[in-house]
């Protein structure tokens, strides 16, 4: 079909959308690293796991064989409330850019959460909710998984305690209230409710918060009381899972009309949406039907993928979840306050993790100022304010279209649009008034942070 | 076609969308009263209304025959990349009433600027361009309006001067930082930059401001400047007309599915919304072709079609622009700090005025806190968290819905949700919080008001 035929948005119909989540790890032959417990260093079990998830969803994390797992019909309803989320011609984009190359986007942003994050958060709600649970705990950093996850618990009548990394709190008051408005409880990180917030408050009282640490937190909250799990919004291959239905939709999309991606771009903070996005891609990648370039972006706040070591680390700052290999900075690496608070985190999925260590995708890091600049550009030419998560993947993507013009080469690209920035105006603000800094850490601090590495697992 | 097979979202294709903008004053056999000039009490020529508006929209304003106005490919372009917008079956909220009726709305929030207000924004911004104008100057209440303009503006790169309803120029801080990131200047109305802010300043310094007020500010700002015309978001036939994209889609949507709406219900502050919603629909009623009941849905604190009286006003509190015949509170009417500042606005389009005063709409006025009420159920079921203003259609809607559950009716209940209440968590907090009040203009406070109503056109 040719490309004059592309309309500007594409929407599956409600029979095309998919009714199975795609699970990459199937077709992977070397495997990513099995999860160990912390304690013996052996790999932890369903039992163990089952202490701090739901059980379907340790299933579903420990099952590396099972290539497509059906989606609950329940899950599928509430995915029909706010997908199919559309295919993105960016006309305008391309225009402005006056580049050769085409430029699509996933855009995960329509719905009150804001991301792609209520895609897992539902499911993990429903799973919750099956096993006769009363609710479910969890951190939120920029607030979009904390939002996702009290919209789902909403709609399951469960109840939903939110631990919100500090300097998104603080940053983002609008969020708590979306949160409040369904139903949920929200609490800074660190915070003195638990242990492990005490202690973590007790070492370095003016910390802006983490994602690790707030896990921490959420993970004691949940363990600590009768009748609640732990339900986590990213880095998990269960996360990734649910979210492979950005990518089954995206695929579907493109094919109907006969459009191949050359390059596959999306932020990463712990990888849930760029996990997803590039699933069933990289699974013909694997398969040896198809190739793509895929990229994934991070802020060069928190590099992971660029700077880190691939080892096994705590996901949690508080080191009392099981350890797993991926690409990390450390534990006890504590990120500068930047506005992307959902890439704010230490380490990387660990299927990502492995994959990217296999040379199956590249990775890149990109400057806070220059990604609000692309961030502003995009908002003034294809009407969507995207969020800050977002805009790293639009560098990178406006980078690649940049290159094509020099060339001349008219390759398509495809990025994930994660969200929307509406919760994130001081952040726009600070770059409006032209008062936003980059930060980027020292190799020392890098090293410092390395040596919260734990022996185990070496 | 059984309800069974109707999806969750009905979206159009592109060769869908409407390429013209329906025009109802040219089936109305008794058409709205024309304006008036305030110094002469004759009717505005179109070379007079040309110091205020663009000329090809003054053409639009005084147009009462023409039913079909074709859409510039301009314009058609913008349309696409955010349009269409769903029509949704609520069939969760449905569910949650457990009531027989049927429910649809049309939801018009999937878009930066949060409502329908893109709709016209970028209509009047592409004609300001072709006439080759250096900028527009307009109001906002909510920031809705400013937003889109700043979007619309930025996109045909022509410069925006807001003049922002000092209330919600404090309320709702972000919406401000949107619109600068679109590149607009936005200035706390009354303010000190115009002859009639000082005047209304010094007369009522703790004024919260109003629409009618802010008008004034940026009528002055346009006509004082060379290369500056006024733009308006509401009110306006004009605008009337471009919004009739919002009820064409929706009439074709339903055809498409063979759905006919028994009750048509909008949220009204100075009828954009509801006028463009109900266009189609009221055009077969007044063509003898089908029948319809027809809603507006006002604030109890802002009643200007429950509680006002149909006569020539000011559109504005200072007396700048021309005398509109509609149902209004009196320019002077100071609405109280209602939230929902989209609908702080004295009078009402003037051909839904006249339509209502035919008796082919009914009107109701409702209170805040029950508003935020059926605001807060519809997001926990919907997944939508809606405007304030929008909110008013859901009250309205979910009371229908309930009568029908009283009687067994199975009837089909169509709404307009015009936006998203992202930018309003304040409202929300006042509400989660236990502080939101209710009020209601006493009759003296409405009979001082009345007096300010003008002489002339009496």
């Amino acid at each position: 079909m040719s490309n004059e035929k592309i309309p500007y948005k594409i929407y599956l119909s409600e029979e095309e959308l998919p009714k199975q989540w795609y699970n990459v790890r199937a077709d992977m032959k070397k495997k990513p690293a099995p999860l160990l417990n912390p304690g013996t260093g052996m790999p932890v079990t369903a039992e163990e796991l089952g202490h701090v998830f739901c059980d379907e969803l340790v299933k579903q994390e420990l099952d590396e064989t099972t290539p497509y797992i059906d989606i609950p019909e329940e899950i599928l309803g509430f995915y029909k409330m706010y997908r199919p989320a559309p295919l993105v011609r960016a006309y305008c984009l391309e225009k402005a850019l006056d580049t050769p190359a085409k430029i699509y986007y996933k855009f995960e942003g329509n719905n009150t959460s804001g991301s792609h994050k209520l895609n897992s958060a539902i499911a993990q709600a429903y799973y919750a909710k099956k096993q006769g649970l009363k609710g479910v705990t969890t951190e939120t950093g920029a607030g979009q998984w904390g939002t996702a996850l009290s919209m789902a618990c909403s709609y399951f009548d469960l109840d939903c305690k939110v631990y919100m990394v500090k300097v998104s709190y603080e940053q983002k008051p609008f969020r708590r209230e979306v949160m409040r408005t369904y139903g949920a409880s929200v609490t800074p990180s660190p915070s003195m409710t638990t242990e492990v917030g005490k202690k973590i408050l007790t070492e370095f009282p003016d910390t802006n918060g983490s994602l690790g640490c707030a896990i921490s937190e959420a993970v004691e909250a949940a363990t600590s009381q009768e009748g609640y799990r732990y339900v986590l919004g990213s880095v998990l291959s269960q996360v990734l899972l649910h979210q492979t239905v950005i990518g089954l939709e995206t695929k579907t999309a493109m094919d109907k009309y006969d459009i191949k991606p050359d390059i596959i771009i999306g932020c990463a903070g712990g990888g849930s949406n760029l996990g997803g996005l590039i699933a069933p891609f990289m699974g013909e990648k694997l398969r040896g039907e198809a190739d793509y370039r895929i990229i994934a972006v991070e802020p060069a706040s928190c590099p992971s993928l660029t700077r880190g070591v691939y080892a096994y680390d705590f996901c949690d700052t508080g080191k009392v979840c099981p350890l797993q290999k991926m690409y990390t900075l450390g534990s006890g690496f504590m990120p500068s306050a930047n506005h992307a608070g959902g890439l704010r985190y230490h380490g990387m999925s660990s299927i990502l993790s492995e994959l990217y260590d296999q040379g199956l995708m590249e990775a890149r890091a990109v400057e806070q100022t220059a990604v609000f600049e692309a961030a502003q550009k995009f908002a003034r030419v294809e009407g969507i304010l995207p969020a800050p998560e977002s805009s790293h993947a639009i560098k990178a993507a406006v980078d690649e279209a940049l290159k094509c013009k020099e060339t001349g080469e008219d390759k398509t690209i495809l990025f994930g649009l994660t969200g929307t920035g509406y919760f994130d105006m001081y952040a726009y603000a600070a770059y409006n008034d032209g008062k936003m800094g980059d930060y980027i850490p020292t190799d020392e601090e890098l090293r410092r942070s390395f040596d919260t590495l734990p022996k185990i697992g070496k």
